[in-house]
């Protein structure tokens, strides 16, 4: 039960707010080291958490003496080599979402864990550790509003007028990996992670015209059809005038449940010549910072107290399946089979 | 049971609504005739009113053959002597509030009153006919939030940069007469009619400071302790941004009722580079154009159909009786006791 | 210019309250006949409208000396026979949505219109009469919020445990030709009127399995892709706990426009046990009644001076045409091309 | 620039939370001593925090070898000659609120803290730290609705039914120093330190008859003119029923900054039969968490870096002013001239 020593690797925008949270704000934790193929990372490592070890690349870290744990925050298509080698090292690991962008990844990770049932891996899906998402998930489960049959789940970015995210379309997978992942994962856990069926997507490119080269959309709709008679309606979008909005609505047969709708900012109301009006949140980073906070938390007590995750390496590959199958679905404009 | 003939006195703007709505939206009801010193006026009514006859002053509508009942829109200076003038008549009469400013003419028009027992005599109290306060008025009559102890209600108008209502302030009585009479009067109601005990009153010029000169005040809030240990805040304010907000607030000892925070134009909401936002009703018709119909039918049908009217007279006098302890407040500086 | 005579077809529920509208709020208008085959009805006619001769079949209503234009209000099986009629008559014709519920009755009665150019024929989308919408569409016209691309619009019943409505299944034409067909024609509108290129729906039967024996269910999404890249979605559900709830959503390259979110009853908020909360609209006519007198106030203008109407028997048939497909969709679990 | 060591004096609720944010939340400070006369709050001392020293009297914790600053988190009785102590002593000191409930108390601390400049004593005004009123006084000071004039403000406790807290009305210095201290010094922070004028109160016992012993109320409302022509309405209940509520507004020329309308307890939005809902926050505690980490977070960083702290003595001393006339005059039932 002694403390958790982490290493960091990719220190990003993502991963340096992990690894200030481990500093700062995440009990029993400690980062003892740090990789980036970067120099001025590191040089941000060396000033921020003067007592980690640097290092250029993974596998340096995993060799530092006592390292418990690895937290990734690296680009996707390295998550799954990643994982194994920590796993294979006997490290813990924490990987950003999504888990990989194809489904041979996930199967990869997943044998890999299988063969140390004693290491704790984790897909970082921070909204499950959102106090509103697990406010409705505890309202659903003792049963307030009665059985889930239809969730409603969208993630709208702010539009970024320079359009500098259009270059980063070729490695994001699309839309529907990059944004809606969450969505598909907390449509899962909210209906009782019922086995998909059938999906259906769309989508225009009503500001960003250049991503169409990539066959990506700056907005798409999805559904997703599960067993049992359950639905998932996904909308993702990068053109919000507003701010960042997160909304998931589930449909029940005694009532509805909704968090987020109105992403305010915070509780100031502002009346004048506009109306009555709150700003709102700008990125994802300002709506989850406290839920990225207790998704470390959550991470590190299991890893410390052999407890078991909230959620699994099951959860993230059936999250990247759907999501692969709605960009399949965008992209050949035909229902995929599941 | 036959259609009431109305006569309508005094066609600026309210006067004119008044007579709009009798024409298009009152049942049972009929204009036969108005009267108003305004040329500008009278011709208003010959096109929109062409069955009306036109009268210069108040004796000559009397004087109409078939005249059942009398609507007043004039100034409030005259609404005394006015009313009693229709009684005497053997008119039923409705009369804008506020009934009038000093108490002498309120109890002579009690009096008039008396002497005709058969005739409906009403002060236009239109917030007691919108349908979200008959909806608060209902809650509280079935016990929904217990017994209420404390009424918080005010009437902001949306600020006029031009500052024209300034010219009308020695003639208004004050903003307390001017403004806060309806939410006295639906604090009296809401509470139960409790006898009023004491006043306090203050005020500020934040924009108008012209005001200053007759002894006003661009905002003023004051309290009113009644018997029974009930409680009253008022807030009037002439200097709003946002649009025209009356709000009324009923605390009570299992719960609140609002009525009004928010003073949204419509069900539109707009998510936009200034937040998540509403606009708002600009004016005090534009909330209550509704009210104006009911009241107005209320008043019809009582008169028609011989039935009791919702508010009495008394109840205009006490309005007045405390609106003017609270303006006597805020120019001493003092409590005024009742 | 003068007053317009009209007849009323259908005296159910809906029928009765256009019949009071014309009699009590319209002007300009005036009953003069009514038809049902239902006795019942008819008593109620001789009650409330005791100066409208009373027919047993609309043959005998047509034929009423000095009617100008005819409503019905009958079960939409009847309606496209009945326009007809109408308009061969040479009668105005004013008729509850929807048109048919057949693409081949709706071209029948485009063409009946076409050879009476003279005559007005208005399909009742009451929505677009609703001042929130009246609000964003202008507000869209006016360049607010950009040009938008998607639209979500959805009807929420209220929950029925009685499942009453089941028995009328087989006729209604299914949930989305019964209650999608106002979102329907609110995206065309709203977007532009663009042509339909394809549509896909799903739909569960969440509370009233027995509605599956008609192929219908109880919630229902759909999605319509437009040329041009737009896009709209839809939702229809009949198991709501909280009230009717009409929602649409515009999204548009600089906001969004939403009307109707929190389907609240009136400006009431009540805190209390429950939390802070308001009371929702039961039903679509409490939602919609002011538009629905003002729909009826657009017809009878248009027809009294000869004024274009809003809305054509094109929009009329367009929403059918979708409203099929998406029917069709949910059936064969296909996406269908129009 | 080393780490702050601190003591922590006073145990109970709230003293433990500063602990253990102390422990968990605060960078650059670590708790070396405790002191309480109650071995039970020692026992949670040991267990908690097992590297601090406990001690039963202040006296022992300022003996304390390395001891930098200490909060107290003692009965007000105690607070200033504690604090005095501590500053005799020659150590920083973070003192909850109210400062003391007299005047000359507050004078004394104030001399003492005067002839030790070099260090930090501050009194807990935590709302001042909480994100939402930091915003509002952010947007004041950028000029976004102009010069405010008037602040509203309200602390509204969920009601006891159990009335527990009666038994601490004769040392709590009545419902105006306990719980509307806060808003006193919200209102002169945000109306810019105005000198205050007069004051005027009243109030009532809804639920809590046995508060009347005392000269106390459950709940209570006054005023307090400023010089400048400002104004402040303060509005305290012990009686609500659906959470802790504390709002602020600031009406300023340009518009209206409002903070805490709908005591929200998260994200979630509950439609059911009760209506469109949320539930609420239930203390003030839930309400200001965030802001007890920032207001010490700000404390310690002035402390060890010899920073301006962001308010002084002089204003917990003004808030005690303000509140010692109110209740003055809410026992006079006359207005206070300070």
């Amino acid at each position: 039960m002694s403390t958790l020593n982490l290493g960091v690797a990719g220190l990003g925008r993502l991963g340096r707010r992990h690894a200030l949270n481990l500093r700062d704000r995440i009990a029993g934790a400690r980062v003892i080291g740090v990789c980036s193929p970067l120099r001025e990372e590191l040089g941000w490592a060396r000033r921020e958490l003067p007592d980690a070890a640097g290092h250029a690349a993974l596998e340096g870290l995993l060799a530092e003496p006592g390292l418990d744990a690895v937290l990734l925050a690296t680009p996707t298509a390295l998550h799954a080599d990643q994982i194994i080698a920590c796993l294979d090292a006997g490290k813990h690991v924490f990987c950003e979402k999504p888990l990989a962008l194809n489904l041979d990844d996930c199967l990869r990770v997943e044998r890999a864990a299988a063969r140390r049932p004693e290491l704790k891996a984790m897909v970082g899906f921070v909204r499950r550790f959102d106090p509103s998402y697990q406010d409705a998930a505890a309202k659903l489960a003792q049963g307030l509003v009665g059985q889930p049959y239809l969730v409603r789940s969208q993630t709208c970015d702010l539009n970024d007028d320079s359009g500098f995210f259009v270059q980063f379309a070729p490695s994001s997978g699309g839309i529907f990996m990059d944004c809606s992942i969450h969505d598909i994962d907390l449509a899962r856990w909210l209906l009782g992670a019922p086995r998909p069926l059938r999906v259906w997507a769309s989508g225009v490119n009503a500001v960003h015209g250049a991503l169409a080269q990539y066959g990506d959309v700056d907005n798409g709709v999805a559904m997703c059809e599960f067993e049992g008679g359950k639905l998932a309606c996904f909308y993702a979008s990068r053109t919000q005038a507003h701010g960042h909005e997160t909304l998931t609505e589930i449909f029940a047969a005694q009532g509805r449940l909704s968090v987020g709708a109105n992403p305010r900012a915070n509780r100031v109301e502002i009346s004048d010549r506009h109306g009555v009006r709150n700003e709102c949140v700008t990125d994802f980073y300002q709506r989850f910072a406290e839920a990225f906070a207790l998704e470390l938390q959550h991470f590190v007590d299991a890893a410390r107290l052999d407890q078991p995750l909230a959620l699994s390496l099951a959860d993230a590959r059936e999250a990247t399946r759907i999501g692969l199958a709605i960009t399949e679905a965008l992209r050949t404009r035909q229902a995929v089979e599941l």
